[in-house]
This record gives structure tokens, C-alpha cells and sequence, in this order.
């Protein structure tokens, strides 16, 4: 099974947004795990809406950018409720990643970052517990942002993991992308940019060589914004080791969340979804009291890195994206390394904003930035200098 | 979802049989596990055909049966490549229990018992691994038969685990039932009935008191037929320590028989069904070894049980046909429990024949007759005396 279709099978669902407001005139994409009124809301399973009742009101976020005057131009395709960070849903299809064809577009937003990369809409919203806002944006070469765990209102959007989720978006131009932002957290950007870069050398040294070279370039630009670079190490434990205390928390909670819906409906699942969820059943006490240290300490880790005016970057996944219709065996441990990139997100609450940072092999591969929490605009500021930049330089 | 239909989805795949033959007249349906030439074999699974290409030629017990004279009249819904011994497939809805309707009718060749039990063919040929063949003739009220272990050829019937796996047949009386198994087994009845009947009082001490209740007179027919009746333990170590070796040894090689269709083509299965197969992934050598050594005891146990002459019965499930429809925390521990009284099926390869026993609430169940390895005839010829004796009575 493969599509080239961004959008849910079915009528495309289209809500008007209000006549004026910061936002009008724009048109977004909606994940179908975000509920529009009146529309069944699909989850990316054909067994999820008759578990969840058709929505009777849109989701705080659908509400507050159609009052802000975009319009809603329809519901696109999940991984599996939310299962996955590689955009392959065996029921629906694999959205096309129109950056380079072929290839997965990432998940779990893919249908998101598919239509916003195929300019069917100006900008897409994302759900983001373990990636599926971050890794999409790296592979299909778009604006993306993991907010701030808990700053985005998650009414009427589907939980997987209330301790990680997070509700983001995607623009193919930071003046968008930052316009979603100013309405979203209600707050215009800040005028001044961060004046220290740190680097981290432990996530760039897990990167593919040529992906550390090909983003050197735009670490650099980075680093001219901000003033001072500081290489660092980002998980002194390790990353691997971050990436597992996140995988224990992560799949615990998404077990607690379905399993009513597993034990009640027995519905279909890809395998690969279905193998997720009986491995999130079987993690200990132990192992969840362990991985809870974990987080606290890579929290206060975060804490003590990111004082106000110091940004980190690091690569947003290891190497651009797989081609499409690999098999588990050789899938399973690219999606493990790419984990081990993007864990520290749902571990600590940190926002995150992947930048288009390069291309490697033909594909899009980007560059993050990260912020202590509750610096979500100050990281929008610098993806709108970091654009500016460019286009002075070109 | 559920169904009333046995027969799969789409044209009924009919083949006509020859003209004359032991079977000239009687039609037959076709579980959807074994092949007919020019038609997918579905597996109850949405991606299996996908994986295993359209058969050029009949499965060998098919063609037999087409020799012989019998007409085949339909492919019958399964639960999913044969994991399953309730009936209830998540894709293709659950096949209509006629003789107890809102109840499962059994599985996993559970369109197979539906359609022989709605008289819609003479009889219908199903699998038995675990009880595939007589849970669903148990819950039906049908004749159904495992027969001993590599004695009828599997060409052109998907595996699941070989060292379990067989080819059996359902039908709604003995005589038809018995004809079937003299073309399939390619001898005559025997003249004569067994003269020893073992009554298993651990099995039947497993079963719900009013299901031995009810299968009180069957037994008491049954043991006037033979003339000798001996109460006996089937499982000295008890009948949930062989459950639990053949549980092992049975998931363990579906494991290794489904992982590359898992891996590569990461199928839509049922959340149960999934999880069976990743349980199958994780059992361990250590486990698979002592199974083994049990697996050898069991065999030692039932060589010593049933000489020539005797025979071994038990009720063939615990209790009737479950409800459809319920969730998994209230299935799983009936699947369980069911498989304690199947297990010695798969675990030692000695055949089994179901007669319709009783009714229980209105739901039948089966008692089952078992003999040595090779005795599927004398089987088949206590089959005929047991509903000689019925009509005699009435």
C-alpha cells in the first residue's frame, strides 16, 4: 500500500476562518488526531473513530487560529494514533515527502508535513511526543516546532503520552511560522536574539559524518546570530541512555492511554504499532522509577545549560529520510537512532524548532535549536533571522 | 464489525468434482488457509495474499476430495492465519454460530464449522494446530476431526506452526463424516469398535460441572459401545503444565513461520493477534528445550494410555461458545482455559474426533474421543456406531 495523498481519504474537511484577524487569508492542514467539529476524528486507524465520538467542537488550537483568521483546509494523514516517527501508515498510505520523493516523509505528523511541503496549505498542525513534529520537518525541509510540554492547550486532541505531548506546527517560511506563533501563545516575538550558541558535540558526533558536515555551514550562520559558540555535552549519562529512560516513560503512558481501547475494540494495527504497545505493557516499576530519576536529572541538566539568552543546537535527526517500504529489520534500528536524537524533548519539556538546515544526498536534513522552557518565541525570533539572514546572503 | 457470513468476502470460488467417486454429490467448503487453484488464498488477513502468491494447483486434500467426486462451493472465513480459536476475525466480522447465534462459533476454521452447521455444504475442511478444527465443532455441534499428526498430506495449506499443524474436516453426521475421512485416509472403516474407553477425570474436572453433567450420558453411551470403561488422569503433571509447553513450542514457531511476512510487509493485524506473535517472539531457548522434554513425556504418557483398542475421551472444550463481542480481559482467560483441554492435540500429535455431546444453555458441546497415533479410522468407526446408537434410541 502507498499513497501520494497528504490528506485523509474522504471529503476534505474545510472550515472557514473568521473574515479578519493576524491570520487571514491563510489556510492550515489539520492532524487528523486533532479534532475538528463535525468531523469523525480518524486517528490514522480505521477502528479509532468508533472508540472516539465524532467531536462536537473543534480542538483550543483548530478554534484559536480560525478565530485568528486562517482557514481549516482539511485533516491529514498519522501514523497510527500517533504511534510512529517514520510517517508509514499501513492502513492509509505513506504521504508523499515532496522534498525527496521515494523517501518516508516522517512521522508521526506526515500527512502535515507532506501538504505544507506541496504547498496545499501554508502551514500544518502537528501533534509531538517522541519526534512527530521534529523528525517530518528534518525530512521533508520545513519549519517545525515541538512547543514548550504543556504551553499549547491539548483540549480535543488525542493523548498518547500526557507526560511528553505536545501539540506543534510546520511552515515552509519562518514569517509564517512565527505568525502561528505570535496568535498560539499570544505574545508578540521578542526584539533581541540570544547571544550564546551552544553545540553539541554528542548529537552531532551521533549524526552520519556527511550529515555533521553538510550542517556545519548553518551552525556557523547560527553562531554569527547569536555571537558566542560554546561546544558542549548535551547528555553527559549519554544520549542512548536518555533515549531509553524516554522510551520506558513514553511507552508506559501510551499503554495506560489505549490499552481501554486494545481490551475493549481488539482493533487492527500494523504490526510494528501493535509490537510498540505490548512492549510498553511489559515495562517494570523498576524500570519506570529509574527512568523518572532520568528525566529529573536531564531536566536539571537542561536547566543549567540553558539559562535566559543561551540556545543549543544540535542535528535534528541523524541522517535525512529512509526510503519508503523498508523492511521492520532494517527500520527498527533506524528509528532507535533517531530516538536517540530527539528523546530529550519529551524527557524535559524543552521547546524545540527544527530549522531547514541542509541537504544530503538530494534530501533535506535540518538543524535544531533549543530553548529553556517557555522560550518558544525567542526560538521563532531566531528561525526568522536565521531566513532573513539567508536571503541577504543570497 | 461481525458478519453472518461463513464464506469469504467476494465470488464464491466453486470447482466442480468428477463425475462419479465415493463423494459424487456432496459439496464441500474450504477453509481459506488451503488452496484452490486461481484464487487468492486470503488467510483472513487483508495482506496475506499480498505476501503469498495466487496457487496454480489445488491443495493436495482438495484435489483428493475433487477426485473423489465432491464439489468444492466456497473459501470460508478463518481467523487470521490461523491464530485464533474463538472466531472472531477483525477484518472479514465473525461467522454465524447457527446452533447457538450471538455466541462465537469457534475458530480458527470457524467459517468452515459455520457454513457446515447452516447446511450450506455436506462438510468443509479446516486446520487444527491448537484446537483449530475442534473448538469450532465443539461450540457447532458438529463432527469434527484433528487427525493424527503428518498423516494427511499439507500441500497447499499455509503453515503455522509444522510441527502441530494438520488438515481436518467438519460435517453434521457421521456417516458423511466417516466417507470423508475413508477417501482422505484411503482405507476402510474397520469392522470393529474399540473395546476399552478411558474416561480422562482431569479433564473432565476442568470442564464447567454442568458441561460434565451434561456429557454424563454421552460418556455412558460411549462406554456401552466398548464394554470396558476405566477412569484415568490424561496429565500426570497436570493438563495446564502441557498447555503451557505446547503454548511455547506452538508460538514459537509460528514466530519463526510468520517473521518474514511480519518484517516485511509489517501486515494490519488484530491487536490480539499481533501480541500473540511478539509473545511467540520472546520465548527463549531455555523454555523451548524443557517444552520439548515435555513434549516427549506427553507422548510417553498417551503410547502407554492407548494400546490398540482403547481409547481416551474428554470433553473437547471446558464450557460452550462464549458471547461475541467481549473484550479481551474476559476472552483471554477463556482461551487460556480452552487450551488446557486441546493442548495434547498439538503437543503429541495423536488424533481427535468431537462428537456432539450435549447442550449446555442452550449452546452445544462436544465430547471428544482421542486414539493412538494411526487410529483415525477406528476413530471415525466409533463416530458412526455413537449416531447408530443415538437413532437407535429415538
Amino acid at each position: 500500500m502507498s499513497s501520494t495523498e497528504a490528506f485523509v481519504p474522504g471529503p476534505r474537511a474545510q472550515v472557514p476562518g473568521a473574515a479578519a484577524g493576524p491570520l487571514a487569508g491563510l489556510s492550515f492542514a489539520v492532524k487528523d488526531l486533532i479534532d475538528v467539529a463535525g468531523v469523525p476524528t480518524g486517528g490514522g486507524n480505521p477502528d479509532w473513530p468508533r472508540f472516539a465520538a465524532t467531536p462536537s467542537r473543534h480542538a483550543w488550537v483548530v478554534q484559536t487560529l480560525l478565530d485568528a483568521g486562517a482557514s481549516v483546509t482539511g485533516k491529514t494523514i498519522t501514523d497510527e494514533v500517533s504511534l510512529g516517527i517514520l510517517g508509514e501508515n499501513a492502513h492509509d498510505g505513506t504521504p508523499l515527502n515532496p522534498a525527496a520523493p521515494g523517501r518516508v516523509p516522517g512521522g508521526s505528523s506526515s500527512g502535515s508535513a507532506s501538504a505544507v511541503a506541496a504547498k496545499a496549505c501554508d502551514f500544518a498542525l502537528g501533534t509531538d511526543t517522541g519526534g512527530s513534529v521534529r523528525v517530518p520537518s528534518s525530512f521533508c525541509g520545513l519549519y517545525g516546532i515541538r512547543p514548550t510540554h504543556g504551553r499549547i492547550d491539548f483540549t480535543g486532541i488525542a493523548v498518547q503520552a500526557p507526560g511528553s505531548d505536545t501539540c506543534g506546527w510546520f511552515a515552509r517560511d519562518a514569517a509564517t511560522f512565527a505568525r502561528v506563533g505570535e496568535v498560539l501563545f499570544g505574545s508578540a516575538l521578542p526584539v533581541t536574539l540570544p547571544t550564546t550558541l551552544l553545540v553539541a558535540e554528542d548529537a552531532f558526533g551521533f549524526a552520519d559524518e556527511n550529515v555533521q558536515q553538510a550542517l556545519a555551514p548553518a551552525v556557523g550562520r547560527l553562531a554569527a546570530l547569536t555571537g558566542q559558540r560554546r561546544d558542549i555535552t548535551l547528555a553527559p549519562q549519554g544520549l542512548s541512555i536518555w533515549q531509553r529512560a524516554q522510551r520506558i516513560l513514553q511507552a508506559s503512558e501510551a499503554w495506560r492511554t489505549f490499552q481501554p481501547w486494545l481490551d475493549g475494540h481488539n482493533p487492527r494495527l500494523a504490526f510494528s504499532v501493535a509490537r510498540s504497545l505490548v512492549q510498553g505493557s511489559m515495562m517494570t516499576d523498576a524500570e519506570r522509577n529509574a527512568a523518572s530519576l532520568m528525566r529529573m536529572e536531564a531536566c536539571a541538566r537542561l536547566r543549567l545549560l540553558l539559562p535566559a539568552g543561551t540556545i543549543l543546537c544540535l542535528p535534528t535527526t541523524p541522517f535525512p529520510a529512509p526510503q519508503k517500504g523498508l523492511p521492520l529489520h532494517q527500520l527498527d534500528p533506524l528509528r532507535e537512532r533517531i530516538s536517540c536524537l530527539t528523546s530529550q524533548g519529551g524527557l524535559t519539556g524543552v521547546p524545540q524548532v527544527n530549522l531547514p538546515g541542509a541537504t544530503v544526498d538530494g534530501a533535506p536534513v535540518g538543524l535544531s535549536i533549543i530553548g529553556a522552557r517557555g522560550s518558544d518565541l525567542d526560538l521563532l525570533r531566531v528561525a526568522v533571522a536565521f531566513e532573513e539572514q539567508a536571503a541577504e546572503k543570497a
